[in-house]
């Protein structure tokens, strides 16, 4: 049978989500954990989405194929008891063999937190990106603007990306601030590596004033990543989850979503 | 001249505020800090209100006094520059002589987070305490009321608590709920040792059902702290900072301020 979890996780002690030879990544801890609770060899599980060094998961999903005939409160209580204090499953529900994690997902949502201040962040360190200086919302906002829709994110992609097209259906664009912290909402059927960060770095040159809200949309259309800003820190990026078909009656929310700022 | 300090930390790292002897405390990385930056032999700070290992600080005040004629702008970058990144200075202030961070405090003010929730923490492990049985929030206001004004808190007092009276005036408990964590405001003149973590475990058995609310003025009256819930983790507990009157000018808030649930 085929079953699906959702994963929540710290992304600062890990090199990222996928597995890697001799590599300390979230793969690597959940599927040992799994094949203890399983009392197998191995147990391979394909994610959502994959999340690099730092970055944080808060609804990340997989999915894996098991003969164990187990229930499913007994996958997330027996899996967390071999995790490390930093990731959990937070839950596992049974999916017909023709639900795919990525395959299936008609979107993805991320969200970056970026703390505005003067002093460095300290108890939000991993967190939390950082700027010294304020940013402009109405600048990032009509900057924001130029990327919504379908659009050739060549710009913002990194050079190891492996995905077939740099074309990607951006739906949503958020920003909010809530006291000394911003938060920027993503929606889109799939990202490009890095292009979260590369977009904020973009965003945060704007927000400061460096660059006009409409140099974004010359950045978007050079189809070069030599016109974009840095890639911005990994640390305020979290992965909120994929977004599935109702038919598939996965849970869409965890407790990690009434966190955030 | 006499310094007041803003200080934020992630309490995780550390044996608590204060210093010790080998010991690794955020007094101790504070202290080094300052003399690193004013390049003397030894600064020594004190502090409005000492916290436990695990502890966290959003807005704890020191004072300190020196020959050193500084910008205080440059007290707080140069010994930023010092401090590891889960510490670090907020603001400085000059205050007169007769300013004492403890002693001038009216007032002290701590938030408890907790996580409620079938799934034990993960990505927020040590920011958060822990509970998986759904918490009664009617059960636990009463309860709380009963703690409220002036109140020998003898019964939530850990045995090494070198406070003169266990005769204090609680301002103040709300309870607020944001999806899956509940967030504990607490203000008092001041607070005994483990005073916040032994009432927490008793709300918490109140919320649980395991007792009634009237229990908690039971626990009270009993001034022993025999009859009371065991300490509950440090994890969720953050020190928000003292209050001060107005006259000396300081700062009453922290960017971390808008972080918490």
């Amino acid at each position: 049978m085929r079953i699906a979890l959702g994963i929540s996780y710290h992304g600062g002690a890990y090199q990222g989500w996928q597995s890697q030879p001799g590599g300390q990544t979230v793969q690597d801890r959940l599927e040992a954990a799994l094949a203890q609770f399983a009392d197998v060899p191995h147990i391979a599980t394909l994610c959502a989405g994959r999340t690099d060094a730092g970055v944080h998961g808060l609804g990340q999903v997989v999915h894996f194929d098991t003969t164990l005939n187990r229930a499913m409160n007994s996958w997330v209580r027996g899996t967390n008891r071999y995790l490390p204090p930093d990731i959990a499953v937070q839950w596992a529900s049974p999916v017909p063999e023709a639900f795919h994690a990525r395959a299936s997902a008609v979107a993805r949502r991320y969200a970056y937190v970026l703390l505005e201040s003067p002093v460095r962040p300290s108890f939000e360190t991993g967190r939390v990106g950082w700027v010294f200086r304020p940013l402009d919302e109405a600048a990032m906002r009509a900057a924001a603007a130029h990327l919504i829709g379908e659009h050739d994110f060549s710009s913002f992609r990194a050079a190891q990306c492996q995905a077939l097209s740099p074309i990607k259906h951006l739906r949503r664009l958020d920003i909010r601030r809530r006291g000394a912290y911003w938060r920027f909402d993503f929606e889109a059927n799939a990202f490009l590596h890095h292009m979260i960060r590369n977009i904020m770095g973009c965003l945060v040159a704007v927000g400061q004033g460096l660059r006009s809200p409409d140099w974004m949309a010359e950045v978007r259309d050079a189809r070069s990543r030599e016109t974009a800003a840095p890639t911005f820190a990994p640390d305020g990026l979290y992965f909120l989850g994929p977004v599935y078909e109702a038919r598939w009656g996965l849970p869409d929310t965890t407790p990690g979503f009434d966190w955030l700022p």
